[in-house]
């Protein structure tokens, strides 16, 4: 199945969709319908349809994503006209709202063409663990919604990503139990500004302004039983040409590593958001490319969709810092 | 005021409690007991107690700061004994449950004492804007709550901070607005397992199972109107003995400067979370010492208040990563 989210009405209320051949079925409309033929008032049947299909999937996921998936079903395969929104119609917000976005770097390719810019090898520990980075939830967008280009960089990039959505929490997981605790897989276009994560590269602290500011998932999520997570082929065109093309077969460190490694020692939660890290030559930056205001930025990957994205005008506004004058003390 | 979360009744319900001379005044119970006193029926009062207080500060905050203040002060004005906790009796949550958690690195001593181990200067971008990392809200736990030891680390530390509140979001900020946009201020001790942060350090991606384990948050949130923010007394004990003493007075980067900063090209959300960084000497890895298992930490705060944690037993699960082997081929 293929579960998403929109902003339906006049109010944009988040709303769950499940995917089928004519469009996208708003599970809370299909399921009113399901119980008035039943005989259930609406008002009855609006109270209960709300509380099964939230417009938060992370909410949804609290209540065990069989059980999402089960009532999912249930709604798809009966929904009227009304339940029906147009692909061309719909207002795609990102299909997960975690409470913790997990950015890995999985592929040795795209860390040996980063490396190589700095002049430096990719380092040891790349095969000791998988390294990640922790994105923020607050930059998430969907399908078709505008990417914002902060003040502070001259120099755009994307990033042709996986994510895969946990279904389950769990801590201390094992590699072989990790599977069962995946709801699906999603596409992410990690939108970077290089600049500034060079500047930021020296601090020690990982990339923050440099990747907080938008990052794209959608147009959907699929679930894990209708994909093979190892050989995902990816896709990146900018404005219709193909800039990159990788596969997910490329992967130092497996999708259930991940989960397993990114449970070790501390609780993973439902709906949390796992990102595979850029596919080899999955960006700009290792082929000498940079994006500009306005390109239309596509990621298509086999089996789940492609999520498309234009990049916006640069901002003129926000706080530059004010240099400091550095202690004239040593060290205490 | 002082705005909290505790842990009430057989089923753990998160609720948002005010303090109190005598203790902790639950706000459901207190605003129930006051509807009550006007003729509502227990049935409505509840209703609409539980839709004033949820049981999630941030979900409060959205309804605005101003408005939950004056609710709280309502509550607070007129309870009775039911709604009292007494200290003793209190099981503390985190009280912010921030959708982002930031932390920053904000005074100058810290970042020096730190870079000067591994044998560098402090980076010059360090006084060009204000280094910071994103942590995970899923390790956030409350003052007494026991600190998880990861079965990866045999080195551990605590890091003495303090961390703002947003009471309301916006984006490109600045200094001057900043203030109007905290809610208020609480204790955080950023536990760091600082030999995985050294392995971690080579990747450019920051620390991450260095710090997710466990960020604690408390005991509770001073409104800002109570507090110079820009003197405040910190103090470090492990074990009833004084390691760390400070004073938010050494920043570099001010409060209100991480704030508009923070919020340049990105969105700021109601409850997100803030963190100064550690204070100058705030930490044992600045003064040469280390954690033990059963250690139990307190961080005071003056105008807030103690934040204890103790540390648990190392664990033993999980999964260790086996160690890959180098691809062959060279840069493409």
């Amino acid at each position: 199945m293929r579960i998403g989210r929109v902003a339906r009405g006049a109010d944009a209320t988040p709303r769950l969709v499940a995917v089928a051949p004519e469009g996208l079925v708003d599970l809370v409309t299909a399921d009113i319908a399901l119980s008035m033929r039943r005989g259930v008032t609406r008002e009855a049947a609006t109270r209960v349809a709300e509380a099964k299909f939230p417009g938060s999937l992370t909410t949804a996921l609290d209540r065990g994503a069989g059980v999402l998936l089960e009532e999912a079903a249930a709604a798809l395969a009966s929904f009227d006209e009304r339940a029906l929104i147009p692909f061309d119609e719909a207002v795609f917000l990102p299909p997960a709202n975690p409470r913790v976005l997990r950015c890995c770097s999985a592929f040795e390719e795209h860390a040996r063409n980063g490396f190589s810019r700095l002049g430096r090898d990719v380092p040891a520990t790349f095969y000791e663990f998988p390294p990640y980075y922790k994105g923020s939830p607050a930059g998430l967008i969907g399908h078709r919604a505008p990417v914002r280009w902060p003040g502070y960089t001259q120099s755009m990039d994307y990033e042709l990503e996986f994510a895969l959505v946990m279904g389950s929490g769990g801590t201390n997981l094992q590699p072989e139990d990790a599977a069962s605790h995946i709801f699906g897989v999603t596409v992410m276009n990690d939108f970077s500004a290089r600049d500034t994560q060079s500047r930021e590269a020296g601090q020690g602290l990982g990339p923050a302004k440099a990747k907080d500011f938008a990052t794209a998932l959608g147009p959907w999520i699929t679930t894990l039983d209708e994909l093979d997570i190892h050989s995902l082929p990816m896709i990146a065109r900018v404005n219709g040409v193909e800039w990159s093309r990788g596969s997910s077969s490329t992967m130092t460190w497996l999708p259930e590593e991940l989960v397993a490694y990114l449970a070790y020692g501390e609780e993973l939660l439902p709906g949390d958001v796992i990102a595979s890290g850029t596919v080899g030559k999955g960006c700009g930056m290792e082929l000498g490319k940079e994006l500009a205001p306005g390109d239309i930025v596509e990621l298509e990957i086999g089996g789940i969709g492609t999520l498309t994205n234009q990049l916006g005008r640069p901002e003129t506004s926000g706080w530059r810092p004010v240099p400091r004058r550095q202690f004239a003390g040593g060290t205490s």
